[in-house]
């Protein structure tokens, strides 16, 4: 039997946790774990070249699998030399199944034991997405690593509790029978397949997922449904419980999160990979993440400010020397570059975080982290969207 | 008396025509010409980061004096340090009077000897500008070279020809008499104020705008009030009549122009500097100019298409592979990355043909610059527009 396309090694552990430090080799080359990957929904990081991406320190980045099928087509971007080649990125490229966007469109789908059926938001036809189609659609688009078609129900599906606790058992053994079937249905070889343990904020059925999830032999497992509008703490209850449950030699993805603070927590638990929109969308529309907290960058207070978003910062609009009253005048004025540059400094922001996030762990600090870290917190903001949104 | 803060070096003329090369010198370093200026009208150039801009070959931009004034305020600006602070940008920049932009919002401005009065499209508050105060604007905002504040009618101004007569005349001499008013206004040492020709497509009006204006001792010279919306062949007549006029030692300056066949009739003429907004309008709607004509990217032909834009082209969007398939899904999905790109390859595709005209008067190779260039001609869409709209 032939190496998996993808494979983790661990380089140290922490003296003081679970988390880990390590490296995660794909086709593509390799990424720094703990990592964190933007997401460039329809294969595009916004208004940003791939050599910006590039210069934040990003090493691996998130396509949307439901994005391309729709547009521009996956048998398209297969042609055209499949994904890596039609965005001109050259690094490590996860896809995520599809599964979480048509899910999300609850009014106009149809959930069975075959997949889900919606109406495209460009077109408005027909599409049905499965196990075997979203393998289907991973393989032609080609990244390094397919995530698995999971059935993944929002954190309060209607009804009584126990109509809603019967969903979620629904949802998780229906997740475990789908995962068999991608199984079956994957056979690219250069493409790693993640299997996504489901099953809410109940931990024994989560534990029920881990179980049967990763009796499959797969290169990388993730916790699947969690930042899907629940509360933060119920997120940190499953984190630290199930993140050590998976298997050790592994890589563990905790999919779409999250704020610098859920990203520490998390580590803590032993994940190893992050993806979340909250870099670009929020800087798409002027909030700043800094370490001491986030700024509005449209706000008055900025107007005179000359001082860059934040002092130190080796970012492209930090370290150019564009000021908070020169970003606030381009939001002002709806021009582009003003989300450009505040997105490189968000996802700089972030790629700083997890560099530090793996010196801690290098060097067994992890207090010193915690503490330089503190300030840039969980916003008082929504709770972020684990696949990416539409707009996003 | 000090020396002007605008110094044109000519360094070589052609020897079939009135073109030349040379070299502008400012306080902010120099720029070779013939030279044409990418227009940033609120201080960015759309998603361009400078260091893009810069990567394009453009040495000396534009800004407008007139969204600046509105947004977020001369005053300001200068409080952050002047223009080029504020945008980062170390090169030479020009701004423009703000007269054309504040006469071109025809239905809300009232025009008399004293300028023009009229209501700021942000707030509704009524704004006046005339000669003085546009001295002081582009003075605060502190640009290399300011452009004199002048009345510049439409190519069509209303009633029979003979009240259209009167208005040009009126325009041309009023014109005069601001110019008068803005060098007595215009104090900054280390900027340079440059006069503006008027006269419409009349020759005879033009000429005597010539002798007026150039009876005052600037650094520089322009042509103002052509490509407003009158026939293409009337620009050429009054460029080829009217360039030659303007003295000899000094940058002249043809203003709002525009396709490279015009640039390249203009260059004939002996004009050293031009701005446009079409590379980056038409870049930022998916219109590319290559040397073989234009391409319209959102086309269905492009779909599958795995060739970037210009075969050749050293621009960062055609040197990094990125398919016209790419970039037609760009445009399709709204993704910013497609205006980005086609910005960069229009800015590049206009910097090397600025580039060629340098070479071809420097090597006396004409003839064969006419041939390579003579497909990115003039497109059937509409004039182009002299100082950049209010979208630019």
């Amino acid at each position: 039997m032939s190496s998996p396309p993808v494979r983790l090694d661990i380089l140290k552990r922490s003296g003081s946790h679970h988390g880990r430090r390590g490296r995660v080799t794909t086709p593509h080359g390799s990424f720094d774990t703990p990592a964190f990957m933007p997401v460039a929904t329809a294969a595009a990081m916004k208004g940003l070249t791939p050599a910006q991406v590039r210069s934040t320190g990003s090493q691996c980045i998130l396509n949307n699998a439901f994005h391309l099928l729709l547009r521009p087509g996956h048998r398209r971007i297969e042609a055209l030399g499949g994904v890596h080649e039609f965005m001109r990125w050259d690094g490590p490229i996860l896809t995520d199944s599809g599964g979480f966007q048509a899910f999300s469109m609850a009014d106009i789908n149809r959930v069975d034991e075959d997949g889900v059926t919606f109406r495209s938001f460009i077109d408005g036809s027909v599409v049905h997405l499965g196990p075997e189609s979203s393998m289907e659609v991973q393989q032609a688009l080609g990244a390094d690593i397919a995530m698995a078609f999971d059935d993944c129900p929002s954190a309060a599906p209607g009804g009584e509790p126990a109509q809603q606790r019967a969903r979620r058992v629904e949802a998780k053994d229906r997740s475990v029978r789908w995962l068999e079937r991608c199984v079956r249905a994957h056979h690219r070889e250069s493409q790693a397949l993640f299997g996504i343990v489901q099953g809410g904020t109940d931990l024994e059925l989560r534990r029920s997922s881990v179980d049967a999830t990763c009796a499959f032999d797969l290169p990388g497992f993730a916790i699947g449904g969690v930042a899907v509008g629940e509360a933060p703490d119920a997120v940190e209850r499953v984190v630290r419980e199930i993140a050590p449950l998976l298997p050790e030699s592994k890589p563990r993805y905790l999919m779409g999160v999250g704020y610098p603070a859920d990203i520490i927590m998390a580590v803590e638990s032993g994940i190893d990979m992050f993806d979340c929109v909250l870099p670009t969308r929020n800087g798409r529309n002027g909030f700043a993440f800094t370490q001491g907290g986030s700024i509005r960058l449209r706000n008055a207070v900025h107007a005179n400010d000359g001082t860059p978003i934040e002092e130190g910062c080796d970012c492209e609009a930090c370290r150019g020397g564009f000021s908070r009253a020169y970003l606030r005048h381009l939001f002002l004025a709806g021009e582009m570059l003003g989300p450009v540059l505040v997105s490189l400094h968000n996802l700089r922001l972030y790629q700083r975080l997890l560099l530090d996030i793996r010196r801690a762990i290098d060097e067994d600090a992890w207090l010193d982290l915690r503490s330089r870290w503190t300030l840039a917190t969980r916003a008082e903001s929504s709770a972020t969207d684990p696949h990416g949104a539409m707009d996003e």
